[in-house]
């Protein structure tokens, strides 16, 4: 199952360990799909009932909890052994009287593992605030504690086998926006091209399919494009109105994102205008990335580059990715903004989206990149600018 | 925006409270984003930031608080007034000295809130145990409770406009499922498969486009049918092989799921057996469907149907389901299993999709469909069978 093998699991749980200790955790309770599969290669649209893989601090390997119907998947996509997979019966799902992690307390305890320091995601989207007190209340001699972003930190610098998936993702990536900004045309439904943006994304190129990619095609347009995260409707699009698409590519769960503005007919001044100006500050921040600077100091070459043109930008200009599930490509570590000053080393990988979102109009031009030696990979090779279609 | 009007989300509203007064809450606080379009109309895929919809027991707007690119958003969607729209600043996107509940704990204090009983959805995706904390450490005058599924099971009964979209997502549905058991082939890669059938999810009809599904296709192949929410890779479909395909049709949010399983070849006497006792059960399940039965019963006939063919089911065999978002179509309110003693009544909806998933094969033949005043319309019309592709 994937490019991955034992060494490559290895090596992730040795450095997840690692950090375990220096925070002086001895059990991490992984519920986060990413940081799973990144430890064990579990993959599964399963998520929407708890799941977790324990890491113990001893160097023996995790153990999959999750639904029982989901164990043979456990088996599918894990190196695994059978007796560290434990699926809870359905009896478990969706009922006020008991709790999947009922069951996981009853799995940790028979492991030994009820008094431990153990620690929870307790930002994952699939961590709920009603399994944390199940799991405190079953463990009474456990002492909780937040994992923060631990396994997602990990991940921040990719080895050579995951930037190649992010290469493929690229490769898919071309073509899917090339498909994108063909499909937008006047009279079109939006749903139209959005289908055929899903069926570039998953049939991928000949050599190379796609996955799902974390979340759907954002395809706001005319007024919509004032704010990011509108979806589409079964409403054509019109001429003389913006449309921006923040899509991604994805190749075996790894993702190269890539945000293009498609305007047809005769753009207003202020939208060239623009354009221009965030195509600048894009190139200037990407031009600024190298090992040793900081995320602050890549978002300040943006903002320096933009400041003639009087577009102001609060939000943050890019964050990591790579490996993901939906609800979400970023990996909630670093962020491209003021206050950021992680230091950026080779091989870590950035979605830069320096999205402007005015009262009610917008523009998005985006750029996946990898940190080299010496500078910026772009995984993509789209032209970096606004697409007009007369 | 839809086919909703200030009326229905008057009735919404008015139901909800209804239940806040039985249970005793004076502010409920609203994270799924099902519910919170339900109650306000909101749409958008910013769900992977904490945001929420805040209901005063008294009859005046609802309040929605999310991240400041998004709250545009709400202005496009909703019906809110400006004055109850508040976005928080981008310097509390993930990141580890801040959390956006801290800024919705202050919206709250603001609106006078700081002291009320509060109800919070804890089992919900994007309701973090890290964001309870942060608002049970910055309102601490303030009585916290579970709110479980309180606006859930508002939803469990669909009106008849709901009904109407569900409809409108079945006749897509028979298109999906039409396309899809044709692009399953033997050498065909199963990515190309699901890029045909995102399409056609999308495209929907002439007359009535397509929206996203909550789940991606499943799509478990071969050995992988033994579990059920395997998605697809770039391999080919192989002869003498099945094909599980879990779908829906999507419609302004409101979902139709179908399943269908697919042979290529001359299917093992097994797997024909199992399809012909699915079959059978499944129709005296749905036979037994009328207002007054209770889930269990439900459920019951089809343990009574299937008892011969020496097939055995533990899970579940089906669930509430309608609006909704990723990653669940389901509603996390009434399923159809044994102690389940929720009383059937005309327009609740169900998916009842009783797999069968054994050692190393499975089988998929699942149903959505409307209680009526005396049985069960299903809203799609592919035919309950095995498709056997030679």
């Amino acid at each position: 199952m994937g490019p991955f093998d034992r060494t490559d699991y290895e090596d992730r749980l040795a450095k997840t360990r690692a950090r375990m200790e220096q925070v002086g955790l001895d059990l991490l309770l992984v519920t986060d799909p990413a940081n799973m599969h990144y430890l064990t290669g579990y993959d599964g649209w399963s998520f929407y009932v708890p799941q977790l893989v324990a890491v113990p601090i001893e160097p023996e390997d995790p153990v999959w909890i999750g639904r029982g119907i989901d164990a043979n998947g456990a088996r599918v996509t894990t190196f695994l052994n059978d007796g560290d997979i434990f699926g809870y019966s359905d009896d478990y799902v969706q009922t006020p009287d008991r709790h999947p992690m009922n069951f996981v307390a009853d799995v940790l305890r028979a492991r030994g593992w009820g008094g431990r320091v153990i620690a929870v995601e307790m930002d994952s989207y699939y961590f709920s605030a009603r399994g944390f007190e199940v799991l405190r209340h079953d463990l009474p001699n456990a002492t909780f504690r937040d994992a923060q972003e631990l396994v997602n930190w990990v991940r921040a610098i990719k080895s050579t086998k995951e930037i190649a998936l992010m290469r493929c993702a690229g490769r898919i990536m071309d073509r899917v926006m090339a498909v994108a900004v063909d499909a937008v045309r006047p009279g079109v439904r939006q749903c139209d091209a959005v289908a055929a943006i899903q069926h570039a994304q998953v049939t991928g190129l000949p050599e190379l399919g796609g996955d799902y990619t974390s979340i759907v095609p954002m395809l706001p347009t005319g007024p919509g494009t004032s704010t990011p995260h509108l979806t589409w409707s079964d409403e054509p699009f019109r001429d003389g109105e913006a449309t921006i698409m923040e899509l991604a590519a994805c190749h075996r769960r790894y993702h190269c994102p890539q945000a293009r503005t498609v305007f047809l007919g005769q753009p207003p001044q202020r939208l060239s205008d623009a354009a221009a100006a965030v195509v600048d500050g894009l190139n200037a921040a990407l031009d600024a990335v190298k090992p040793g600077v900081t995320c602050e100091e890549v978002e300040g070459a943006w903002r320096g580059a933009i400041a003639k043109s009087g577009l102001v930008k609060e939000s943050r200009i890019g964050y990591s990715t790579g490996l993901n599930y939906p609800p979400d490509w970023g990996e909630h570590t670093m962020s491209l903004r003021p206050g950021d000053r992680t230091v950026m080393q080779p091989d870590m990988t950035f979605h830069m989206i320096p999205g402007i979102w005015q009262d009610d109009w917008g523009i998005e031009i985006s750029e996946c990149f990898r940190v080299t030696e010496t500078g910026a990979e772009p995984f993509a090779t789209t032209p970096r600018q606004l697409f007009v279609k007369r």
